[in-house]
Parts: C-alpha cells; structure tokens; sequence
C-alpha cells in the first residue's frame, strides 16, 4: 500500500486511546490500500503484498467483507483443485468529491471509491479577483447533487489539487488563484461540510499515474509538471515525499549564470526558464519584429513557429529542452527512479522537446545511475481530478473516525443492494 | 525506529516461511531499533514511539529481558507513586565490526551495539595496487582478537562504509582504492565468515549523525560530505533515501556553463568543482607562479594561502562556496530537510567557506521552503566507523537468522555476566 507521506504522522494518535481496537484498524488500512491498487487479488496475494499475518488479514477481510465495503467477485481453480476467493473493493460503498484547482476553469467531480469519474462539474476562475471559497463549497455541493439525497451522506471527504507553495505556516501562495499567504486548510474548514485533504499538484499527478497510469506498482517513480509553472511529485521507496513543504522542484537554480528573473524572486529557477509563460517571454525578447502583439502571444504560437522553423522560437525550445534535460537529471540523481513521467504542455509538444532532451539526458546521466524510463502521461485533463480523490482516499484511511464511518456506511449500502 | 531503505525489502521475506512467528520478529525489530536511539526508556515511551499495542510490546519485551539483550536500568516514580521501569539496551550482548574503507589509512573497529568502539585496527593503503579485500580480511580478524575465543562468536556482522559508487548490477567504482566495477558484495562474502552491510560513506555519516551526533530524533537531515569526492546522505521521514543506487549530490551539474571536467566524464558537476582535487587543480590553473611544485600542493596550502589573502585562492574558495551553497540550496528545495550536517574539508575551513555558502543560501533557498539549519559536524574521524557499525546493527535487526542469532546469544551473555 502506498503511504502518503503527510498523512501517515496521524497514524499512531488512536494507538493511545484504544490499543486493541486500532490495531485492527492498521490491518482495514493496509487492506483497503491494497485493494484500491490491485482492483482483484486473492487473500493469498494480500498477505504477500501486505505482510500482515493470515489470522490478522482473515480477521480484517471478514470485517470488511460484512460491511459490505469488500465483496467477492469469483473464484480461481488452481491445477490441484484448491480454489481461491476473488475480491474486491466495493467501488459505491462511499463516494468522494475531487477539486482540481489547477485547472482553468476549476473543476469537481464526484467519484467512487476507486476514483471513477461519476459526475463532474466546473467554475470559471475570475482572473481580477482572489478565488472565493464559496466558489469550491458550490462546486463540491453541485456535485453531490447528482446523488439522490439518501445516497449524500455516503459522500465522505473532499480531495483537492492545488498549484503553488504552501509555507511551513500551512499558508498557500498560487498567483493564478491570487492567493498569497493564504491559509486555505483552515479556511476550508469553515465554508465545507465535510473533510478536505489538499495537496499539491504535482503530488496529485503522481497519486494519479499510481493508481490509473503507468506508474502503477512502480515504487520509484516521479511526475515533473511544466505548464504555467514547474513542479514534481516524487515516490520514493513506495512513500510520497513531500517534506514540510513539498519538493520544490521549479524553484531549483539550474543555471547560475543565467539573468532569467523567476517571480519567486531569485534569478536562474527552472521555472523561470522552462514554463509556459517563460517561453512565451524568452521568445518576444529574442524577436523584436514577431508580427504578434506581445499580449495576445500564445505558447501554442511559439510551438507553431518552432514547427515552421523559425529560429528564434528554435532557439528557446532548445535552451529549455537543454535545462529541463539537466534539471531532470538532477531528479534521477538524487532519487533514482524507474520511472518519469512528464506532463503539461509536453504533451502537446513532444515532438519539439523530447528529442533535445533525451539527448541532454543521455549526457548528463551516467550509466551507473541505473536505467530511468522518461514517458509522456497519458492520463488527460482527468488526471488533477483522479489523483484528488487519491488524496481523500487515502486521507480516509489514514484518519480512524472517517474509517469507521465508511466502514459503517457501507454496510447500510449492502443492505440497500442486496 | 529508522529504517534503512536498502534492507527494508527483506522484511517481508519472512512472513511467507511462519506468519505468525515473524510477526513477532517486527516486533523485536521495532523494539530493538528504537532501545538503540533512545538509550534510556519506559514501557510507556516504547509504545508511543512504536505505535504497538501493549500486549504485542510486553510479549517482545518479555522475551528480550529473558534472552539478556535488553535490562532494567532502575525505576522512576511518578507523583502518584507508580513505578516505571527503565529499559536498556544490553551493549555487550554482541559485537559488531565497522569498517570505514574512505579513510586512508583504512579503519577497523570493533564495536558492541550501541557502536561504542572496542578495539581499533589500521591497514596502509597501497596506492598503487587495488586493494585486496584480503587486507579488509585481515583488519576484521585483527580486530576480533581483542575478545577472548568463546566472546567472539558473539561477533554477529561486520559493517562497511565505503566510498564511490555503486552501479545497478551492484558492482563498485571507487578510485582511490583502485576499483573499476568491482562486484565487492559479491566477492566478501568468500573471504569473511561474517555476513556483511556495506553502503557508502555519506550514508555512513547520516547514519552515524542519527545515532550519536547533532541529527539525533531528526525525520528530515542530511549529511554532506565534501573531501576527495562530494556526497550526500538524506534521512526524509525517517527513512534513509538511496533509491537503487545512491543520492549521487556530487554529480548533479550545477553549473551548466562550467568547462570544470569531472572524473564521470561530465562537465560542471559539483564534485568537479567543489571537491578537494579540484579546488588545488583549480587553484593551479589560476596562478602560474604558485611557487609550489604542482604535486606537491595540498589542500591546506590553497587555504593557507586564502587565509593570507593570495587572491587566486580567495577566488576559488569564494567560487567553491557559491556553488556548494546553491547545491545545498537544491537539496533544501527538494526535501525540505529541518537539518543539514556539513563535513570533509569543511570542517577545519569553515571560516573560509562558511560565510559565503550561507550568503548564497540566503538568496537560494525561498522563505516558504521552511527552516533548515546549517551545522558542522562534530564527531571527528570516528564517524564513518560510527556509520558502518549502525548499518551492522540494522542489517541484523532486518535478517530473522541472525535476529535470532543475537536472542540466543544474548542469553548466554547474560548467563555468563550474571
């Protein structure tokens, strides 16, 4: 089971209150993880993938299995004849609303447990004012109409997908929002009915590739985002990392000797060289006569004219290929993953980017840093809201009253199907 | 307890073979490692820090008391007048050997388990041969023979530190012992009767910082080390990173625009810029009229010279500094870590280097990337020693044959003291 770093520190609260009883809520946990990752596995596979003893997993399942959460969905005959139940994770047993704010318009979803898109809905971002709280509270409640109103208290938690930095306060900073030093959890609280467990972007996209993309069962594996700013969410030895704060990948000085201002302040970030705004800016300061007046430039343009061989829009795709290879680099280095998934505007624009910088890789690399995949995600403009409910997923598990709750409710939907 | 990544995976070997014998082993594991770190501790305090439930510890604690590797140190009374037992960890009930292959000459050292030294031993490096692991034969056995014969079958595993790197297929590049994708692991285990754990030296060094240093109950540290190489050791929630290889910090480019030529065939690394060789070689290139003969010129001479205002010298200590200041940035950026342990060169320059690395990490690292502290390490040359008997000690803890080992042991140690 994938451990989210940040919320794991609660693990060991409820051990002081009641011993006997959480452990056994340790084992739900561990099984429950598991089955979301695996959607059908025997009992056989849960104790090898999670170490619990059998009389422990038995004792668990059972549990589950009656309150109807985890349910069986076959047999399998082996060739001595012995035969081994299927589960599998109930996916209606709750629901879960998925916010993804670095979108634009922002967007909810209403979800099953597995993270199955049930119904969906967006707000337009008003780019003069701050984003008001009462915006997401509307949001997360037109969701939850698309359930009849017995079925909405089986909606258990909100997940959300947020850009920029958090402090070590707890405050959010993200300038396409026009938040600075907002304490967004806190306020959260108040306008939403139900628990919100927010995380950033990045670490959303690789929650995402974990249980819907590539990176499924990979334990070293890392997002890198690179639209209107650059981040990473890393896994690393099957945990999130995250830090207080989170991995601070585009804030990164990648070139010392470069004049690139970053809006963090700093001179030389990655971002301020490999984002989506950046390039835009690179490419009118290399061209005074461009044809197109500077506000109504598009990043789209700069490809288009990449394509078309203009030297300047070559030119900057080239540095930025160069730098993105280097600072990509620098991740494999200190992490070593198998994997790396790229995403944002690479996705559109593989064709002028990868080339440079899988040969910038190749030089910065060296062999016995061990083999690293570089893949473009295809998961689509779903991911920041499938790695959202990955987070009140997992935000579920990791809290011990809402585990109960689910655990009743899920009860009371068997008895409705059944 | 901290957990070693790289031996984690044999954890859940076990459960296959007795699942409801090895889970009392986690127990021991969790027990054992946290008695390590704490010294002195309550029943209470263990399973705050385990999260285990009281009748899983009493049971492990039990039979730990009874096999003499843990004791009561005394009582403490509380205001109410309820007596609390103090637990110990039983230092002697085994040995363990270190051994610290980035020294020259090499070290030796017998330890017991909490990895105070015993016994010491020393072997000469010769330069020009690779070294002979007959030679790491000889300092362990050297250093056995401090026991007498019936106590040294209590010498459980030896732990090594090493430098360079190490590839996928596990075969070991270290220059300065004169190794080119050397299968080391692979050929120790036919010359020592011991099993053993190597890893590389920065991971020694956190490992040691944890155990009896300034990262003592640190989640997030570091160690950096800068000397004939550059490395780092990271500790990110409590967990030692290392990923399949290494966190290669020396070979990071950090000046893309750098002509510095590093031994991996690179340019800009950090290591080629930042590492003792290179700031003599750096130092040489600058000033043609050194007075010194080129081989003659060493380290301190460069500094020597920096402290007596020779502005080449200044010039490259000033360079060396801003550049390790904006690597050390990208760590803070990357883990968030609370602690950063400098050693190597910096150690006894840290009037020449200090200043200027933390004026550059002043205008590197982003307020809202929380506080990290900056510290020199204090634990002089014992430190890659102190390392290599902590990989030792984990590496038993997470081997159930040599976890039992230890309990049988143990109570013929107590037997024997008693």
């Amino acid at each position: 089971m994938l451990t989210p770093v940040g919320l794991r520190k609660h693990r060991r609260t409820p051990f002081k209150a009641g011993r006997t009883r959480t452990i056994a809520e340790q084992w739900l946990r561990t099984i429950l993880g598991t089955l979301r990752e695996q959607s059908t596995i025997t009992r056989t596979e849960i104790l090898g993938r999670t170490g619990l003893n059998g009389a422990s997993a038995c004792h668990a399942l059972q549990h589950l299995i009656r309150a109807g959460i985890v349910f069986k969905a076959g047999e399998l005959q082996s060739k001595t004849g012995r035969r081994r139940e299927i589960l599998r994770l109930n996916p209606e047993a709750a629901y879960l609303v998925a916010v993804d704010l670095e979108a634009s318009p922002i967007r909810f979803a209403l979800t099953n447990l597995l993270g199955d898109l049930v119904c969906r809905w967006e707000e337009n971002l008003d780019l003069r004012e701050p984003l008001e709280l009462a915006k997401i509270a509307n949001g997360v409640e037109m969701v939850c109409r698309s359930l009849a109103r017995p079925q909405r208290e089986r909606v258990l938690a909100v997940g959300m997908s947020r850009p920029g930095v958090r402090d070590s306060h707890g405050r959010v900073t993200a300038l396409n929002l026009g938040w600075r030093k907002f304490p967004l959890e806190e306020n959260l609280i108040s306008v939403l009915n139900l628990p919100c467990f927010v995380q950033n972007s990045a670490q959303s996209f690789i929650m995402a590739e974990r249980s819907h993309g590539r990176a499924h069962n990979c334990e070293n594996c890392i997002y890198i985002e690179v639209g209107k700013g650059v981040g990473a969410g890393v896994v690393a030895n099957n945990q999130f990392l995250g830090g207080h704060t989170q991995v601070e990948f585009g804030h990164i000085t990648i070139d010392p000797g470069a004049s690139d201002l970053c809006r963090c302040g700093k001179r030389g970030c990655l971002e301020a060289i490999a984002s989506g705004p950046n390039i835009i800016r690179q490419y009118l300061e290399s061209t005074a006569a461009s044809g197109v007046p500077p506000a109504a430039m598009q990043l789209a343009d700069v490809f288009d004219r990449a394509r078309r061989h203009d030297p300047d829009a070559i030119h900057v795709v080239n540095r930025v290929a160069r730098l993105l290879g280097i600072g990509i680099s620098h991740l494999v280095a200190m992490f070593s993953p198998e994997l790396i998934i790229l995403g944002g505007y690479l996705v559109r624009a593989e064709d002028l980017f990868m080339p440079g910088l899988r040969e910038e890789l190749s030089l910065q690399v060296c062999d016995w840093m061990g083999h690293c995949e570089i893949a473009i995600s295809a998961l689509g403009i779903d991911i920041g809201l499938k790695g959202a409910a990955s987070a009140a997923f997992y935000g579920i598990l990791n809290d011990p009253r809402l585990l109960r709750t689910m655990c009743r409710l899920g009860n009371s939907a068997a008895a409705v199907s059944s």
